[in-house]
């Protein structure tokens, strides 16, 4: 048990942090196991309801793979693939759109508003906030590299950050679910990862956190002891072309530099297997996982 | 074709309902064949998109009846009964609000951004803007009246208007599927008529506009001559009881007592099967359909 | 007789013109036949409330001619001349101001109150709007050019905007008598387009447009095949030195020149004796009259 | 001479009386010899410039009489008589609106101007600050009373304060002429002393002071030893009954008792034929002409 | 040692709190020993700022007993007495203002602001913050009650709020010296409990915090298991008239009671010899001290 | 007796000054005989309240010698000495701020609240006012020049003017105690024509006024003839390199070189013996004392 002066000592080693980031924005890119666990689920919630509370102005971005992949199912959509890759065709992006928004970004801003928040969810649609490209995949067949056309996946273009400032200004807490709207109106399907790095770019947030299903990034990761505390900017580019960074952490590396790039100050690959990672990153020196930074 | 100076008359015979209208807010609640019809779909719009640039603030609440039964269906989702009534089970309002919030919701909005709107999406669970509680339906049966449960079916309890005016205030035109949130963040589906009388009534809007199938109100609906423009609160409230207003036209007549008794100033009920009749309803001073006032 | 659809349609029709306008300041300079004609003056105000209706931001500057010179005569006024040109002289200036201020301008900002707007009457006088410096004309006898000093007739030296943005912000309508303010507190005359000009670069007008009594420009008025429907603001310079614009249409190009120098967007010289034609040069896509452009 | 050491004691004097009219309203009838001498026109001038230096906001209205009778008889217009009474016919009021709104008006707003006030000239029709019904005036004949038509003279019939509500609030100083517009846009000529009453009465005014061409109000006039320093409300509304207040001085009692009425806090009948009376009334304990006051 | 866990456990415990009284003012008294040992000086100002930065408005008003004996002895100023009670004579007033002033209220300034706030020292004299008057002291003698002069201490007799509300909404600490002004700008000295309980009444505070160098209040003291956790306003007072409440409590415990009296909604006597006793009543559900409230 | 006439005229010739410095910063170092004389410090108190009526934004900035020194003498406060100069142990400098903070700026504070204005005390801790960093005077032993410690005098390091924004733009006079606190928190006296001069430069002030025990600056101060009216920047540093400005002199034309290098507009030495020496200096055209201006 913690005696009252232990409590007040945390409290107090939070002091600092709180007047640091006081009225800075915080980006969360909230996905993997800390979106299945129930209790994992409930931490991150109370981690952002903190952070507003204590002034700081969160904007949640979520991701949603194995929901979406289990609505396919239900419905007996068959995937196709081009060179590899699986092809998002209209039907299955509307069933993205429809699991993204109208499921997980609803539960996402309940559960915040139940636990005292006052959430609001967008998506790309919304006041046009999330402008977006087809994107071109790059497909390597019989040792030639060429672009496939995998359908409504997106690239982002422009974040029109307007409907973001209104909310947090009036002291909402954004959710934004990963779709982009084309100039003609058409539903893209875009990587959250990245979505949230253009959107902590946009907003020159103080910090980008990407909760991860891994302690961070390893220059080896056979070997548990090259794990990286701090990663330049310079590093990661770096990392990224020597290949030494895997598959599913090249998303998240490049959504930090992009942020990095476009204004925001500091960018962390958190795991979020940890209960209350994010907290801890944030009230706590004790850094969690790697952050990538500008120098 | 129409000649300049006649062009000039009707812009200036429009002028003093912008004068009166300024400044207003106007809530439409979408639904019918109007969300059918490509033509009918795009009128609703631009009548939407004009009611804003010459000064009203207009809300939009939207329905979405075929698309969640086609979705039910398509998922091989089995509707059970009670007393001749279908019972809304947690995983049919789920699909209802998939289908309403990320899917129909997400059209509506990006329609209105394409013609030069600012439309945010919202839905009953953001900043808890509907609270609701379950409804219990009348059941008949054995000529006794008892009280059914029908599933996640509500009622609104409460509008928190706040996340509206907010966006109102800096030009944003909100678009509302009817979802509400329980005390407890359970989702229910609401009748979007009885939304949209409660949010009429509770920002107090000049205009309630509910576009219906229909031309209006008959006094006896085999005789087109017993056609009704003009219906008091009283009477409206006394030809629900008598049973001369027939059933599907019941909501939309509560949903206009309901919004005038919560501080809405007139309600209208007008057929959505005419083109823009949205617009000549504000910008004419020939009445279309029927209107509900209070006296 | 118009039908309702067609109605819908011209409304319709002016709604991207709303949308590009909305917010924007149009400087109106009244003048000419439009003045004089019941209907057309009619025709006018209501053309500049329905601007201000839909969110514009006008303001309009007013002529007065013949109703100076009636004055003159019912006092049996002698006008004097120099060089050929008519002396404005101390009683002759005081006498201009009379009619300008406390005739026309009281009528038209009454007749726009009537017409449901909020006008205000200024001259250059109230909070020194418009500062002005003495005019000599350019004189050419006996094949020398020389100035002379025609008396209380001034040129713009200094618009005071402040006045204007404060009614303006207010939802007023100024409406601007061209009497202008010496920095020792004499009265000036000067020429209204010149004014409009002015005041159009002082607010930086997305319009200036220019009522007169004929189509617009031609590059010889002898054949009306000739019609000038843009030109641009070289070309302008060019056709006013070379003579080939005549001596009434010249006040106002230098008009919209200066108007263009000073951060006005766009000019236009309208045909005033049309009706309604500053609505339809603003609401529909058919140019009426002559544009002067930047490039 | 006046020393240094004096100099400090009158500023010094001063001070209670800028501390107690800070940031309040001081309506000014102007009007009389006041109008006619340049020395005491320029003394009102910088007395009312005075007022707003020291945060007080002043609001002018003016009058104009000897100027209109000139001007008339300049054009040879013939005065017609009813019962005894001067008639304003339509093309009397039109002569002395353009005197008042085009000359006297615009001659203050340019001398407050010159000593380095703003000065905006208003008159009734502008944003309809006063809007007015007709007069009947009560003609005595062969002993009967009855309303007689005398034309187009006004009564004030309402305030709309809003104008001067914008401009006092961005430092601008109102000067009014007391020209009102009736309900169909007609013009009517309006006491000035009355416009001031009602005009301080709408405002709320802390005080109306009105410039005469007397010391203020003796109970009888042929003894210089009854003059009245202070009149209650009461007493002022017995003395014009009994007759004991004379012609003259009738609308100016009667103007303090309307302003009171409607919410002036105190009224001031102030000897304008002595310099900087307005100044010494203000900011010297030594009370100047009469002040009627509520009790 | 905590751990991650832990440490976030906290902090999380601390979220419905830091919900709970954002944006609330929360007025602290300091004294006692609070004041004197070098940590828990400390320990009090990281929790002022603590509730600063989570969003309170915290006030200080703090007391300074012993050094201002201290002062008085080094300057050798004799004590006079009357009927047993110090006399506050106008050297001994001035010696407490000289040391409340310039050298408590300085050092906790300076304290606030090197641990990250930004505070501003104030006295009853700044914008007549605290304007007191003369308090009479009831005398005992001889069996007979009667009122005996004391000197310069007062009571308070308005709190003008102003400048607290100028300095709490620019997020200023305002530190404040219990010295109160009299109407003729005499010094007075007033008890700090009282000033505090006058302070939070005007606030209308969400809490008063009383720290003290007791537990809190007991029933009978000789007795530790009667120890009271809430008070109600009406027991609070029998207690101090059946003088159960003992001296030096007494003004604590009325310093609540006015405090209710006057808007505040909740008031506490706290131990202020346990360390961070302020952040454990504020921050956790554990209550501390005795809490005397409304109902 | 000045008669009204003269009174008017007075007033009258204040005003173009009122207009000069309305909405502009004033600030009064406040010393010498008119801190003591109470006559010459009621004026200097009305002075300012007059200055702050006519719309000045009055700061005041006042030193303490005299009382420091005799509060010194009291406490048997010997005085070391180091190289000739007086060494301000921690000691002293806490007397010094007791003195300067508790007991003259109360008391100026409170006489400026009884003359109807609304005064706040600060010091350099408030909001840390003023950053100080340790003064190292310059001793000459022996010929040779050497920096010597003498205590906790400080030089301005930095005038953190929020504080003052806040207060002035709320309507308060502030008054500062020369007092400036070191980044570890420790308290350093400081030369109040220093503190003068750094925040008359920090708010860009119109003017700074230092009031002195002499007429101004001689060229000689032998010869009465030389007193210098203006004096440029230039010039007054070589008058101080040159050894013509005297030593007490020398703190004060240094506060006016730095207040123009910072930012001020003018500077004045004003002769503080002469009664309401600061109004005339600056409602009256006969120059008092000596300026230092820029060129």
């Amino acid at each position: 048990m913690i005696n009252s002066v232990e409590k007040a000592d945390v409290l107090i080693e939070a002091l600092p942090y709180m007047q640091k980031f006081a009225g800075k924005t915080i980006v969360v890119k909230y996905g993997g196991n800390a979106m299945v666990s129930e209790e994992l689920k409930r931490n991150v919630i109370q981690d952002i309801i903190l952070m507003k509370y204590v002034g700081m102005r969160p904007v949640v971005i979520h991701g949603g793979g194995p929901e979406i992949t289990a609505m396919l199912r239900q419905l007996g959509k068959e995937t196709t693939f081009t060179g590899g890759l699986r092809i998002t065709d209209p039907e299955t992006v509307s069933v993205a759109e429809m699991v993204l928004v109208g499921k997980i970004n609803t539960e996402i801003v309940t559960l915040l508003n139940q636990y005292g928040g006052r959430a609001v969810g967008l998506n790309g649609k919304d006041a046009d906030l999330i402008v977006a490209q087809k994107h071109w995949a790059k497909v390597t067949e019989n040792g030639k590299t060429k672009e496939a056309d995998i359908g409504m996946v997106g690239d982002v273009d422009r974040i029109n950050k307007g409907i973001l400032l209104t909310l947090l200004d009036q002291g909402y807490i954004p959710v934004i679910a990963p779709i982009g709207v084309g100039l003609k109106g058409e539903t893209y399907n875009i990587n959250a990862d990245s979505v949230a790095g253009e959107i902590a770019g946009a907003l020159a947030a103080e910090k980008l956190l990407l909760l991860t299903d891994v302690e961070g990034i390893y220059r080896d990761y056979q070997d548990k002891s090259t794990f990286v505390s701090t990663l330049s900017f310079g590093e990661a580019q770096e990392m990224i072309q020597s290949g030494s960074i895997d598959g599913g952490m090249i998303p998240k590396v490049e959504a930090c530099i992009q942020a990095l790039k476009k204004g925001a100050a500091k960018t962390h690959i958190v795991d979020g297997r940890q209960p209350h990672s994010l907290l801890l990153e944030i009230f706590t020196n004790k850094g969690i996982g790697t952050e990538v930074v500008k120098e």
